[in-house]
């Protein structure tokens, strides 16, 4: 079914195992991580980021500690997750669930450096590129990803060089990344080394071809921007190794997990354990802050038998999860359901 | 080709993306990871070690922390890397060839530990239980994996605490796991809670079941217990996001990498450029120390064209590694050479 191409990148890549949604800021090596080319060695001491706007701002990683720093819990999630669950599947990085992650994000707010480095009046986007190069779609490039001045100009984008209140590791873009919250993670360029106001939107590869939500081939499609609501369980009870499938114990068992949209606050979870036929409200509880996960809990008075536990979250925007997959071209955004396989015994 | 069951496998655990070879330490999150069941969420303050001997004696984390620390870097491999390039092939995590790191452990030694405890003349095994619990060819198991009095009382087999001079990950077994350096991974056990002298050889699904070389079905194989000889090289140049392809510019091109045997020091790195066709000696560095693997570097005059990159390691003991994989019905131990395709131009 998967190709040995996907296992490539699945083998590299990795999400969050489900039973670390127990935790509500995942420990180091267990927020998910999606690496298009490679992972670049970068010397600290000789890395500059550059600022251009009318001026041309360099900055050394001394300059950007030096600056106040902002720390915000953000839930971050990757644009395919969930494209392994689609029929027929798009080739790519072959994520199922997991690809999310919870951390602390240190940084400095990147609206003052773009003001510094003065942005004119015909300044329409942003350009971010990363350190990390490679081939993509035939096309030889630096990782790169445009934000709307709008967007860049939001009071809680981040120019992050600490993750858990240590420097970032080398995986998640050391010494510096972007930090979009809300967003896929696409957006939040790693690696960072330049930033430049352009006036004209940019073209790049990650903006037209990858990321964006087609019908088809030849449908240009819309771009892929903030994250849509999911809610994940941890899956109660112990596992079989090779299925994981869920084995649990008659009587009152505690379900939990979290939920998060990127349009805005969760306000509702529905569990399901009879595979979606009825939905009951969860128990909501608060989240570290505006742009992170909300945790939920369920009593399930569990009975013998073999059961589908379901969960779905509902935004204050309206937004649901699909109980069927969305399907396009690139398979980003599924956020169908979670559906999770139990024996009750 | 892959199932969803091994996609499932492969999206939780996660191999060591091949540019991490740079580290001579592999930093947080890039090491290896194989869980069988769930991580355990383990309360350090409630958490406590039986050590079961002639006596019994109860440890709590400050009374390891009080001990004699030893650290020492450790190079480890799962039995199971290179799997998914065996035909055909058994299903299980699905490996190609990335399942491996090496860190500084920091603990406290096992034989002065079963010394206190007394452990009788009749012992003869050692057996090590974890906290993670599941189900696995329909067995209800905790992890449990039992080394020989001889194995357990070497002078190097570590109760480790910390891993790179921090608290062990929770995925990597705090607050305490077993290392036994030289070994496949799945005898050091993680979220260790219980060690006890046997008098009888222990007979637990992982030790006659799982992790032993069997030619069919029918054949009760041989355990499974130290590291066959491997280098991997840092794929040159720059990826082909899919693919994995490499390009390269003609020229000087300095390929790199470690090697790491656990039966004795890796003696000989060969390098082919030409698929292993021809095979030249690559110049090997230094080890951290005796249980991790060594650097090599090979100068590549790189030539427009394709080309296969091929490496190979051979220990002190004669061991090399072999250009057919080596199957056996649970894909242990596959040591097949590396092989990687770059287009120069």
């Amino acid at each position: 079914m998967i190709s040995l191409e996907e296992l490539q990148l699945a083998a590299r890549n990795h999400g969050m195992p489900l039973e670390s949604l127990r935790h509500e800021l995942t420990p180091p090596g267990l927020h998910y991580l999606l690496v298009h080319y490679d992972i670049p060695v970068v010397d600290p001491a000789a890395w500059r980021l550059t600022v251009r706007g009318e001026r041309e701002l360099e900055l050394s990683l001394d300059d950007l500690l030096a600056r106040e720093p902002v720390t915000m819990p953000v839930t971050m999630e990757c644009a395919g997750n969930g494209r392994a669950r689609l029929e027929p599947r798009p080739i790519s990085q072959p994520w199922l669930s997991e690809a999310v992650g919870t951390a602390e994000w240190t940084g400095v707010l990147l609206a003052p450096l773009l003001a510094e480095a003065g942005v004119g009046p015909d300044a329409v986007e942003v350009v971010f590129t990363g350190l990390d190069r490679g081939v993509e779609g035939g096309v030889v490039q630096d990782y790169e990803r445009s934000l709307s001045m709008a967007d860049a100009l939001r009071d809680d984008v981040l120019l992050a060089y600490a993750m858990g209140g240590e420097p970032l590791l080398p995986q998640h873009g050391f010494p510096l990344r972007l930090l979009v919250p809300g967003w896929y993670g696409m957006t939040s360029v790693k690696w960072l080394t330049r930033i430049a106001a352009t006036n004209e939107p940019f073209t790049g590869y990650q903006m037209t071809h990858g990321y964006r939500l087609r019908a088809s081939e030849h449908d240009p499609g819309t771009p892929v921007t903030r994250m849509e609501p999911r809610s994940l369980m941890v899956p109660p009870g112990i596992p079989d190794f090779l299925t994981r499938r869920r084995f649990v114990e008659p009587g009152r068992v505690e379900l939990e997990g979290r939920a998060w949209s990127g349009w805005g606050e969760v306000t509702e979870v529905d569990v399901s354990v009879d595979g979606g036929s009825s939905w009951s409200a969860a128990q909501l509880g608060a989240a570290p802050g505006p742009a992170a996960w909300r945790p939920w809990s369920f009593v399930w008075d569990a009975v013998p038998g073999d059961h589908e536990l379901c969960v779905r979250a509902h935004d204050e925007t309206g937004r649901s999860q699909p109980v069927e997959p969305p399907w396009n071209v690139g398979g980003y955004a599924n956020n169908a359901v979670q559906r999770v396989a139990v024996t009750v015994a």
